[in-house]
């Protein structure tokens, strides 16, 4: 297990932050996520040889935010 | 082209506007989205024989929001 941690801007609000935990969520190999909006920050636990951290930050782009790995 | 209305809750800024745009819009078959976020409502013009009602659904569902068709 690996721990992520992507720098997100554009959440500006609850629902934004909710939004880009689902789409984590979703991704193959996700274990846990935990968006914090207002930090601008998502820490997710990802197993070893699934999704890669440019997969994490293009679902977050998919969804209309703009991430970077920290 | 056929014009479909989704009503959809969850949305509670214009973040999480731009977030459900950009998911829609990334489906097949979407020629144009119109997000009122304040009115919980989606405007989508789809190309028909692409993506089905159920699609956009699903989408908007799985980026966090409650979606049906009005």
């Amino acid at each position: 297990m690996q721990t992520i941690i992507l720098n997100i801007s554009g959440m500006t609000c609850g629902g934004c932050g909710n939004s880009v935990t689902r789409v984590l969520q979703a991704l193959d190999g996700v274990e846990n996520v935990t968006v914090d909006w207002q930090a601008g920050r998502a820490e997710v636990a990802l197993q070893e040889g699934t999704s890669t951290v440019a997969d994490l930050i293009a679902a977050v782009e998919d969804a209309g935010f703009e991430a970077r790995a920290n």
